[in-house]
Protein backbone atom coordinates (compact mmCIF):
# COMPACT_ATOMS: atom_id res chain seq x y z
CA UNK A 1 0.00 0.00 0.00
CA UNK A 2 1.47 3.61 -0.59
CA UNK A 3 3.14 5.42 1.67
CA UNK A 4 1.77 8.83 2.40
CA UNK A 5 3.59 11.37 4.01
CA UNK A 6 1.55 14.37 4.57
CA UNK A 7 3.56 17.13 4.54
CA UNK A 8 5.23 15.81 1.23
CA UNK A 9 8.61 15.60 2.57
CA UNK A 10 10.72 12.87 1.66
CA UNK A 11 11.29 10.28 4.85
CA UNK A 12 14.98 10.81 5.98
CA UNK A 13 15.75 8.12 8.32
CA UNK A 14 17.12 10.26 12.04
CA UNK A 15 20.44 9.36 12.99
CA UNK A 16 20.43 10.21 16.40
CA UNK A 17 17.92 7.28 17.77
CA UNK A 18 19.64 4.56 19.23
CA UNK A 19 18.69 1.63 18.33
CA UNK A 20 16.10 -1.24 20.94
CA UNK A 21 16.71 -4.51 21.38
CA UNK A 22 12.97 -6.19 20.98
CA UNK A 23 14.05 -8.63 23.77
CA UNK A 24 14.50 -6.20 26.37
CA UNK A 25 11.40 -3.91 26.09
CA UNK A 26 11.96 -2.93 29.89
CA UNK A 27 14.98 -1.30 28.87
CA UNK A 28 14.13 2.69 29.10
CA UNK A 29 15.66 6.22 29.34
CA UNK A 30 13.70 8.87 30.67
CA UNK A 31 14.12 11.54 28.14
CA UNK A 32 10.76 13.62 28.14
CA UNK A 33 11.62 16.64 26.46
CA UNK A 34 11.28 14.05 23.25
CA UNK A 35 10.95 10.97 21.91
CA UNK A 36 14.33 10.14 21.87
CA UNK A 37 15.06 6.38 23.50
CA UNK A 38 11.29 6.02 23.94
CA UNK A 39 10.26 2.49 23.57
CA UNK A 40 7.31 1.08 21.26
CA UNK A 41 5.50 0.52 24.57
CA UNK A 42 5.94 3.81 26.18
CA UNK A 43 4.96 5.65 22.72
CA UNK A 44 2.06 3.95 22.86
CA UNK A 45 1.11 4.08 26.14
CA UNK A 46 0.97 7.73 25.78
CA UNK A 47 -0.92 7.61 22.85
CA UNK A 48 -3.15 5.73 24.43
CA UNK A 49 -3.56 7.86 27.28
CA UNK A 50 -4.45 10.75 24.92
CA UNK A 51 -7.51 8.91 23.21
CA UNK A 52 -8.67 8.46 26.66
CA UNK A 53 -8.46 11.59 27.77
CA UNK A 54 -9.89 13.15 24.91
CA UNK A 55 -12.69 10.52 25.03
CA UNK A 56 -11.88 9.31 21.52
CA UNK A 57 -10.96 5.52 22.34
CA UNK A 58 -10.36 3.29 25.29
CA UNK A 59 -7.84 1.37 24.71
CA UNK A 60 -5.13 -0.49 27.91
CA UNK A 61 -2.02 -2.71 27.45
CA UNK A 62 -2.50 -5.35 29.50
CA UNK A 63 -0.72 -6.06 32.44
CA UNK A 64 2.21 -8.77 32.22
CA UNK A 65 0.85 -12.14 33.24
CA UNK A 66 2.76 -13.43 36.49
CA UNK A 67 2.69 -16.73 38.36
CA UNK A 68 2.71 -15.47 42.02
CA UNK A 69 4.45 -18.07 44.01
CA UNK A 70 4.77 -16.14 47.45
CA UNK A 71 3.81 -13.25 49.14
CA UNK A 72 4.58 -11.63 52.44
CA UNK A 73 2.35 -8.84 54.51
CA UNK A 74 4.62 -6.84 56.80
CA UNK A 75 2.50 -5.59 59.19
CA UNK A 76 1.32 -1.95 58.45
CA UNK A 77 2.39 -1.67 55.17
CA UNK A 78 1.43 -3.06 51.93
CA UNK A 79 1.34 -6.94 50.50
CA UNK A 80 5.12 -7.60 48.67
CA UNK A 81 5.68 -10.12 46.42
CA UNK A 82 8.70 -11.67 47.14
CA UNK A 83 8.49 -14.88 44.58
CA UNK A 84 7.14 -14.67 41.04
CA UNK A 85 7.55 -15.67 37.77
CA UNK A 86 6.92 -14.14 34.27
CA UNK A 87 4.03 -16.28 32.08
CA UNK A 88 3.64 -16.79 28.56
CA UNK A 89 1.12 -14.34 28.03
CA UNK A 90 -1.90 -16.13 25.71
CA UNK A 91 -3.47 -12.59 24.51
CA UNK A 92 -1.69 -10.01 22.73
CA UNK A 93 -0.69 -7.29 24.82
CA UNK A 94 -3.48 -4.10 23.70
CA UNK A 95 -7.54 -4.45 23.36
CA UNK A 96 -10.28 -1.84 24.28
CA UNK A 97 -12.81 -0.09 22.13
CA UNK A 98 -13.22 2.22 19.69
CA UNK A 99 -16.86 3.68 18.17
CA UNK A 100 -18.22 0.41 19.63
CA UNK A 101 -15.31 -1.72 17.54
CA UNK A 102 -13.42 -4.32 19.47
CA UNK A 103 -9.51 -3.27 18.64
CA UNK A 104 -7.09 -6.10 19.51
CA UNK A 105 -3.44 -5.80 18.79
CA UNK A 106 0.22 -6.98 19.26
CA UNK A 107 2.94 -4.39 19.21
CA UNK A 108 6.70 -5.44 18.12
CA UNK A 109 9.61 -3.20 17.72
CA UNK A 110 12.93 -4.33 15.51
CA UNK A 111 16.37 -2.84 14.95
CA UNK A 112 16.55 -4.82 12.04
CA UNK A 113 16.73 -2.30 8.92
CA UNK A 114 15.84 -4.62 6.35
CA UNK A 115 12.98 -6.95 7.71
CA UNK A 116 10.97 -8.19 10.85
CA UNK A 117 11.83 -11.19 12.44
CA UNK A 118 8.78 -13.43 13.07
CA UNK A 119 10.36 -15.14 16.39
CA UNK A 120 8.64 -12.11 18.14
CA UNK A 121 5.56 -13.01 17.80
CA UNK A 122 3.98 -16.22 19.67
CA UNK A 123 2.26 -19.19 18.49
CA UNK A 124 -0.42 -18.44 20.91
CA UNK A 125 -1.04 -14.77 19.93
CA UNK A 126 -1.84 -15.57 16.54
CA UNK A 127 -4.47 -17.92 17.69
CA UNK A 128 -6.20 -15.47 19.49
CA UNK A 129 -6.22 -12.65 17.16
CA UNK A 130 -7.34 -15.41 14.18
CA UNK A 131 -10.18 -15.71 17.21
CA UNK A 132 -10.79 -12.07 17.26
CA UNK A 133 -11.18 -11.86 13.47
CA UNK A 134 -13.74 -14.22 13.88
CA UNK A 135 -15.89 -12.63 16.25
CA UNK A 136 -15.40 -9.72 13.59
CA UNK A 137 -13.30 -8.03 15.98
CA UNK A 138 -10.26 -5.69 14.28
CA UNK A 139 -6.93 -7.07 14.91
CA UNK A 140 -3.37 -5.63 13.92
CA UNK A 141 -0.23 -5.54 14.86
CA UNK A 142 2.24 -2.34 14.71
CA UNK A 143 5.34 -2.67 13.84
CA UNK A 144 8.45 -0.13 14.56
CA UNK A 145 11.43 -0.31 12.47
CA UNK A 146 13.71 1.99 15.60
CA UNK A 147 16.18 2.53 13.13
CA UNK A 148 14.11 4.47 10.90
CA UNK A 149 11.29 5.13 13.21
CA UNK A 150 9.03 3.78 10.29
CA UNK A 151 5.71 2.46 11.91
CA UNK A 152 3.08 -0.06 10.29
CA UNK A 153 -0.35 -1.19 11.05
CA UNK A 154 -0.28 -4.71 9.27
CA UNK A 155 -4.16 -6.37 9.37
CA UNK A 156 -3.87 -9.51 10.90
CA UNK A 157 -5.27 -11.24 7.58
CA UNK A 158 -1.72 -9.89 6.00
CA UNK A 159 0.27 -11.30 9.03
CA UNK A 160 -1.42 -14.40 8.91
CA UNK A 161 -0.12 -15.00 5.22
CA UNK A 162 3.81 -14.70 6.38
CA UNK A 163 3.22 -16.30 9.25
CA UNK A 164 1.60 -19.32 7.49
CA UNK A 165 4.85 -18.89 5.04
CA UNK A 166 7.35 -19.39 7.57
CA UNK A 167 4.67 -22.26 9.35
CA UNK A 168 5.42 -24.31 5.77
CA UNK A 169 9.09 -23.86 5.33
CA UNK A 170 9.68 -20.27 4.12
CA UNK A 171 11.43 -17.55 5.45
CA UNK A 172 11.47 -16.63 9.18
CA UNK A 173 10.98 -12.99 8.39
CA UNK A 174 8.77 -10.52 6.53
CA UNK A 175 10.65 -8.00 4.49
CA UNK A 176 10.42 -4.05 4.67
CA UNK A 177 9.34 -3.92 1.32
CA UNK A 178 6.36 -6.58 2.00
CA UNK A 179 5.28 -4.72 5.13
CA UNK A 180 5.45 -1.43 2.82
CA UNK A 181 2.87 -3.48 0.16
CA UNK A 182 0.72 -4.48 2.71
CA UNK A 183 0.30 -2.64 5.54
CA UNK A 184 -0.69 1.24 6.30
CA UNK A 185 2.06 3.26 7.39
CA UNK A 186 1.70 6.02 10.30
CA UNK A 187 3.53 9.00 10.00
CA UNK A 188 4.94 10.02 13.57
CA UNK A 189 3.52 12.82 14.89
CA UNK A 190 4.82 15.17 18.20
CA UNK A 191 1.04 14.01 19.96
CA UNK A 192 0.45 11.92 19.98
CA UNK A 193 3.12 10.15 18.65
CA UNK A 194 1.55 7.36 16.80
CA UNK A 195 -1.62 8.25 16.21
CA UNK A 196 -2.85 4.81 14.46
CA UNK A 197 -6.48 5.18 14.98
CA UNK A 198 -7.55 6.78 12.07
CA UNK A 199 -5.95 4.03 9.87
CA UNK A 200 -8.65 1.30 11.66
CA UNK A 201 -10.79 2.78 9.44
CA UNK A 202 -9.22 1.14 5.89
CA UNK A 203 -9.09 -2.11 8.02
CA UNK B 1 -37.15 -7.75 36.27
CA UNK B 2 -38.41 -10.97 36.13
CA UNK B 3 -36.53 -13.97 37.69
CA UNK B 4 -36.53 -16.83 34.99
CA UNK B 5 -35.88 -20.64 35.71
CA UNK B 6 -36.18 -22.39 32.71
CA UNK B 7 -37.11 -25.66 34.33
CA UNK B 8 -40.40 -24.17 36.44
CA UNK B 9 -38.34 -25.02 39.74
CA UNK B 10 -38.40 -22.63 42.70
CA UNK B 11 -35.58 -21.01 43.78
CA UNK B 12 -33.98 -23.20 47.12
CA UNK B 13 -31.16 -21.74 48.39
CA UNK B 14 -28.01 -24.59 48.47
CA UNK B 15 -26.91 -25.38 52.40
CA UNK B 16 -23.58 -26.69 51.43
CA UNK B 17 -22.14 -24.02 49.91
CA UNK B 18 -19.40 -22.28 51.88
CA UNK B 19 -20.16 -18.38 52.00
CA UNK B 20 -16.65 -16.76 50.10
CA UNK B 21 -14.82 -13.61 50.74
CA UNK B 22 -14.89 -11.02 48.59
CA UNK B 23 -11.98 -9.75 50.18
CA UNK B 24 -9.97 -12.29 49.62
CA UNK B 25 -10.52 -13.89 45.98
CA UNK B 26 -7.11 -16.18 46.11
CA UNK B 27 -8.18 -18.32 48.47
CA UNK B 28 -9.75 -21.28 47.15
CA UNK B 29 -10.57 -24.81 47.53
CA UNK B 30 -9.70 -27.59 44.62
CA UNK B 31 -13.64 -29.85 44.67
CA UNK B 32 -12.93 -30.17 40.57
CA UNK B 33 -15.91 -32.78 40.60
CA UNK B 34 -18.47 -29.86 41.82
CA UNK B 35 -18.45 -26.29 41.85
CA UNK B 36 -18.90 -26.12 45.67
CA UNK B 37 -16.06 -23.82 46.86
CA UNK B 38 -15.41 -22.57 43.32
CA UNK B 39 -14.72 -18.78 43.15
CA UNK B 40 -16.65 -16.31 41.31
CA UNK B 41 -13.35 -16.32 39.48
CA UNK B 42 -13.08 -19.77 38.63
CA UNK B 43 -16.36 -20.06 37.35
CA UNK B 44 -15.92 -17.33 35.16
CA UNK B 45 -12.75 -18.68 34.32
CA UNK B 46 -14.40 -21.93 32.94
CA UNK B 47 -17.28 -20.37 31.52
CA UNK B 48 -14.88 -18.32 29.40
CA UNK B 49 -12.65 -21.23 28.14
CA UNK B 50 -16.20 -22.76 27.19
CA UNK B 51 -16.72 -20.22 25.25
CA UNK B 52 -13.65 -19.72 23.61
CA UNK B 53 -13.25 -23.36 22.52
CA UNK B 54 -16.65 -23.35 21.06
CA UNK B 55 -15.95 -19.80 19.49
CA UNK B 56 -18.56 -18.29 20.89
CA UNK B 57 -16.44 -15.22 22.24
CA UNK B 58 -12.99 -13.86 23.34
CA UNK B 59 -13.23 -12.66 26.51
CA UNK B 60 -10.13 -12.72 29.15
CA UNK B 61 -9.50 -12.23 32.46
CA UNK B 62 -6.71 -9.25 32.84
CA UNK B 63 -3.93 -10.31 34.62
CA UNK B 64 -3.12 -8.63 38.11
CA UNK B 65 -1.21 -5.30 37.88
CA UNK B 66 1.57 -5.29 39.86
CA UNK B 67 4.83 -2.69 39.72
CA UNK B 68 7.63 -5.09 39.42
CA UNK B 69 10.96 -3.55 41.81
CA UNK B 70 13.36 -6.54 41.18
CA UNK B 71 14.07 -9.31 39.34
CA UNK B 72 16.47 -11.75 39.57
CA UNK B 73 18.20 -14.11 36.96
CA UNK B 74 19.48 -17.47 38.04
CA UNK B 75 21.41 -18.96 35.79
CA UNK B 76 20.08 -21.52 33.21
CA UNK B 77 16.70 -20.83 35.00
CA UNK B 78 14.00 -18.45 34.50
CA UNK B 79 13.96 -15.24 35.83
CA UNK B 80 12.52 -15.32 39.23
CA UNK B 81 10.78 -11.86 40.78
CA UNK B 82 11.49 -11.22 44.15
CA UNK B 83 9.44 -7.76 44.78
CA UNK B 84 6.86 -6.49 43.30
CA UNK B 85 3.61 -4.78 44.53
CA UNK B 86 -0.04 -4.80 43.82
CA UNK B 87 -1.33 -2.34 42.25
CA UNK B 88 -4.75 -1.01 41.85
CA UNK B 89 -6.56 -1.85 38.74
CA UNK B 90 -7.29 0.88 36.22
CA UNK B 91 -9.72 -1.14 34.27
CA UNK B 92 -12.67 -3.98 35.01
CA UNK B 93 -11.38 -7.52 35.26
CA UNK B 94 -12.71 -8.69 31.51
CA UNK B 95 -13.11 -8.01 28.37
CA UNK B 96 -13.12 -9.42 24.64
CA UNK B 97 -15.32 -10.02 21.99
CA UNK B 98 -18.51 -11.54 20.98
CA UNK B 99 -20.00 -10.95 17.47
CA UNK B 100 -18.12 -7.95 16.90
CA UNK B 101 -19.17 -6.36 19.91
CA UNK B 102 -16.81 -5.33 23.03
CA UNK B 103 -17.67 -6.49 26.13
CA UNK B 104 -16.21 -5.43 29.88
CA UNK B 105 -16.87 -6.30 32.93
CA UNK B 106 -16.24 -6.55 36.27
CA UNK B 107 -17.24 -9.69 38.78
CA UNK B 108 -17.62 -9.75 42.60
CA UNK B 109 -19.26 -11.97 44.64
CA UNK B 110 -20.67 -11.23 48.66
CA UNK B 111 -21.80 -13.36 50.83
CA UNK B 112 -24.48 -10.70 52.12
CA UNK B 113 -27.69 -12.25 52.36
CA UNK B 114 -29.69 -8.88 51.42
CA UNK B 115 -27.36 -6.17 49.66
CA UNK B 116 -24.94 -5.96 47.25
CA UNK B 117 -21.82 -3.34 49.06
CA UNK B 118 -20.69 -1.00 46.76
CA UNK B 119 -17.21 -0.69 48.46
CA UNK B 120 -16.40 -4.13 46.55
CA UNK B 121 -16.28 -1.28 43.31
CA UNK B 122 -13.47 0.98 42.94
CA UNK B 123 -14.46 4.62 41.40
CA UNK B 124 -11.64 4.40 38.22
CA UNK B 125 -13.66 1.60 37.54
CA UNK B 126 -16.81 3.17 37.36
CA UNK B 127 -15.15 5.78 35.17
CA UNK B 128 -13.63 2.81 32.73
CA UNK B 129 -17.27 1.44 32.14
CA UNK B 130 -18.31 4.84 31.67
CA UNK B 131 -16.20 5.69 29.26
CA UNK B 132 -16.54 2.18 27.67
CA UNK B 133 -20.25 2.93 27.34
CA UNK B 134 -19.17 6.42 25.69
CA UNK B 135 -17.11 4.29 23.03
CA UNK B 136 -20.53 1.97 22.43
CA UNK B 137 -19.03 -0.93 23.85
CA UNK B 138 -21.49 -3.20 26.63
CA UNK B 139 -19.85 -2.48 30.29
CA UNK B 140 -22.10 -4.32 33.20
CA UNK B 141 -21.14 -6.25 36.31
CA UNK B 142 -22.09 -10.08 37.41
CA UNK B 143 -22.36 -9.85 40.83
CA UNK B 144 -23.12 -13.40 43.20
CA UNK B 145 -24.69 -13.61 46.16
CA UNK B 146 -22.51 -16.90 47.40
CA UNK B 147 -24.92 -17.81 49.85
CA UNK B 148 -27.95 -17.85 47.44
CA UNK B 149 -25.70 -19.00 44.51
CA UNK B 150 -27.96 -16.79 42.87
CA UNK B 151 -26.19 -14.58 39.61
CA UNK B 152 -26.57 -11.25 37.90
CA UNK B 153 -25.97 -9.28 35.58
CA UNK B 154 -26.55 -5.83 36.19
CA UNK B 155 -26.38 -3.03 32.75
CA UNK B 156 -23.76 -0.45 33.84
CA UNK B 157 -26.59 2.40 33.25
CA UNK B 158 -28.02 0.72 36.58
CA UNK B 159 -24.87 0.05 38.27
CA UNK B 160 -24.49 3.77 37.48
CA UNK B 161 -27.34 5.11 38.97
CA UNK B 162 -26.89 3.31 42.78
CA UNK B 163 -23.14 4.52 42.26
CA UNK B 164 -24.50 7.96 42.48
CA UNK B 165 -27.03 7.36 44.96
CA UNK B 166 -24.05 6.36 47.07
CA UNK B 167 -21.39 9.52 45.96
CA UNK B 168 -24.31 12.08 46.92
CA UNK B 169 -24.91 10.73 50.13
CA UNK B 170 -27.36 7.63 49.77
CA UNK B 171 -26.95 4.36 50.91
CA UNK B 172 -23.50 1.84 50.50
CA UNK B 173 -25.10 -1.00 49.15
CA UNK B 174 -27.46 -1.93 46.26
CA UNK B 175 -30.42 -4.35 48.12
CA UNK B 176 -30.99 -7.61 46.46
CA UNK B 177 -34.61 -6.85 45.72
CA UNK B 178 -32.84 -3.51 43.56
CA UNK B 179 -31.01 -6.16 42.23
CA UNK B 180 -33.73 -8.73 41.32
CA UNK B 181 -35.64 -5.00 39.75
CA UNK B 182 -32.86 -4.11 37.63
CA UNK B 183 -30.76 -6.69 36.63
CA UNK B 184 -31.01 -10.19 34.48
CA UNK B 185 -30.62 -13.13 36.55
CA UNK B 186 -28.25 -15.80 35.08
CA UNK B 187 -29.56 -19.30 36.38
CA UNK B 188 -26.19 -21.06 37.22
CA UNK B 189 -26.22 -24.64 35.50
CA UNK B 190 -23.13 -27.59 34.84
CA UNK B 191 -21.30 -26.55 31.90
CA UNK B 192 -20.87 -23.85 31.65
CA UNK B 193 -21.32 -22.93 34.66
CA UNK B 194 -22.56 -19.00 33.99
CA UNK B 195 -23.55 -18.92 30.91
CA UNK B 196 -23.70 -15.14 30.59
CA UNK B 197 -23.84 -14.46 26.77
CA UNK B 198 -27.40 -15.10 25.96
CA UNK B 199 -28.11 -12.21 28.21
CA UNK B 200 -25.72 -9.80 26.57
CA UNK B 201 -28.64 -9.49 23.66
CA UNK B 202 -31.38 -7.89 26.48
CA UNK B 203 -28.52 -5.20 27.18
Amino acid sequence: MAINYPNGKKFIPPKDQPAKQTANPKKKKDLSFSNRGKTLEDELNETNDYYLQLGLAVIHKKPVPLQIVKVEYPSRSAAVIREAYFQAPSTTDYNGVWNGRYVDFEAKETQNKTSFPLKNIHDHQIHHMSKVVKQNGTAFMIIRFSSWQRYFIMPFNELEVFWNRMMTGGRKSITLQEIEETSFEITPGAFPRIDYLPLLNKL
